[in-house]
């Protein structure tokens, strides 16, 4: 059976470190880090991504604010509500919620948030960056996914990474983060999508296989080799009438089968999710410390 | 026996189609693009490229300029005079010829350049917006695999592609522009490099593979499969008595034996190498009609 890599332990360990960062902080009398979250229309999902965002926020001891735009705001009015954040000394990280309504080019929107403050890590120069191999703001879920194995001692040099999905928001760092020559990093990478002929053919030689698909249970035991290191990305949502809900979250990985067969596996929920906060939290401090030169 | 993919034959080609734009700028009394190339110490081999580079840009009609800097010059000084030609309309292009003096902070200098005049494709809001598919001036040596490719209409959708090597020049590039979700993109990419245990068992699998290591006949037959496309980037001199310089160029790639089993394979010299040149012009011309707004 797999040992479980707890996503939900390493990321309260992580947020314990933070906060004890915070309270330090506190004592000195220093200014706090902040975040600013920006919401655009009132999608339930978004909303309690933002409000979980928050809550994390406080519970460090950082400051928090939540912007909520009417439906309506034009991409004009949201870049210059972004550019007054940008300088605004209180606040060392800026997210917006995406997805953002339709008539909103969430592209320029991302470019408008000063890569200093791109807590989220999806302004270009900031992949850019990140893809040459200097120091950057890490997009929260790969960066959490590295920590993962890092805190677990999952060797990564010379190893075979299989990354299903080339999302912008998940495949495609990761991808071009464990490429790096660097500790914790280093190695050999495949990037599968949905135009492969044969999925199977390249996450049967997976040492480390990271599924970022969107597609319950889509990862089967017999896709993989003995031993292979899982990290489930996904977050699926499934009818369940044994939930008081109606439904249930699960990964992109068949669970109950590959943790058989599998040497570390993540679970859905309590994997990768916890750590995507606690890393945007890590990202503010990050922020916080260049911008105010408070670096370590 | 493999066919030759006739890289000289191809960069004039679009040579050809640049001169006839300038051609017709110069009838229609247009500005023409303009390169300048600027060129710190007296490194013969750079020299050498930056004269090739300047000749080329003549031969298309484009106006072309090299700045020689003495080694002594201060990053301060270099920089003030990007900033220089940044600022000054006759240049649509800017190239610093890599490497610079140790003393000298490359990525301050390629940050320095405007992205909008940086042909190099290096600055790296440029690479970050080629990662997540945006359109940008792509790396010279990378577009011009790109477009070998589709001009000898080789299929690269769901194709497995091993690129050996991770440079930032052309690894690192050319594996995020061939895992696009677009035409002429859309395969599965593999990454090795020097942390793999086992090459071959990469290489073997590849129907394209690109070959950017710096190491003289690296590849050999027995690493590949029959059929396999070969991208052969590698340029490496090694001595020769039989030539009058005393050394001759070669590839990556054992070319050889291994375009005895080949179905397509670039030439060392005459594949890769000219179309770096070619696409240095192209991403001038693509970097004038932007400035200049003469977008087709
Ligand atoms: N834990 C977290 O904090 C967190 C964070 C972000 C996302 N997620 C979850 O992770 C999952 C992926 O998110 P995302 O944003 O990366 O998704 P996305 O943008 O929808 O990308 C999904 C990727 O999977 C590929 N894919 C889809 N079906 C496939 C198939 N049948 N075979 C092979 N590849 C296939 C797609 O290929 P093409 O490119 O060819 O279309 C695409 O590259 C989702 O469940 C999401 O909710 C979780
Ligand atoms: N045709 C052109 O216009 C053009 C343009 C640029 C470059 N080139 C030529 O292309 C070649 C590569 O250039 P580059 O700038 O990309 O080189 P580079 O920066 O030296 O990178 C070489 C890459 O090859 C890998 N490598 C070296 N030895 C290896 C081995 N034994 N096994 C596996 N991987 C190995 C290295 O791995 P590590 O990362 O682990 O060290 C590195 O990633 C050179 O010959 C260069 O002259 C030609």
């Amino acid at each position: 059976m797999a040992q479980i890599i707890d996503g939900k332990k390493i990321s309260s360990e992580i947020k314990e470190e933070i906060k004890s960062v915070c309270s330090q902080l506190v004592k000195e009398k220093k200014q706090l880090p902040g975040l600013v979250t920006i919401l655009v229309g009132n999608n339930p999902a978004s909303k309690a991504y933002v409000n979980s965002k928050a809550k994390s926020c406080n519970e460090v001891g950082m400051v928090s604010k939540i912007e909520i735009l009417d439906e309506s705001i034009s991409e004009e009015e949201l870049i210059s509500l972004i550019n007054r954040f940008n300088n605004d000394k209180n606040y060392h990280g800026i997210l917006v919620q995406l997805p953002l309504p339709k008539y909103i080019n969430e592209s320029n929107v991302i470019k408008s948030i000063i890569p200093e403050k791109d807590v989220d890590g999806f302004h270009p120069i900031n992949v850019g960056k990140l893809v040459i191999g200097e120091e950057t703001l890490i997009p929260c879920t790969p960066y959490g996914i590295l920590e993962l194995l890092k805190r677990y001692n999952i060797e990564t040099k010379g190893k075979h990474v299989v990354v299903v999905g080339r999302s912008n928001i998940v495949g495609k760092p990761i991808a071009n983060l464990l490429l790096q020559k660097r500790d914790g990093a280093n190695a050999v990478v495949t990037i599968v999508h949905s135009a492969a002929k044969n999925i199977s053919f390249y996450t049967k030689q997976a040492d480390i296989l990271i599924a970022a698909i969107g597609s319950p249970k889509f990862i089967k035991a017999e896709m993989l080799k003995e031993n292979v290191v899982v990290i489930d990305v996904g977050i699926n949502r499934v009818e369940d009438a044994n939930s008081p809900k109606g439904y249930k979250i699960i990964g992109d990985v068949d669970f109950d089968e590959v943790s058989k067969i599998a040497s570390f596996i993540t679970p859905v929920p309590g994997g990768v999710g916890p750590m995507t906060i606690a890393m945007l939290l890590k990202n503010t401090l990050i922020a916080y410390k260049h911008l105010t030169k408070n670096i370590e």
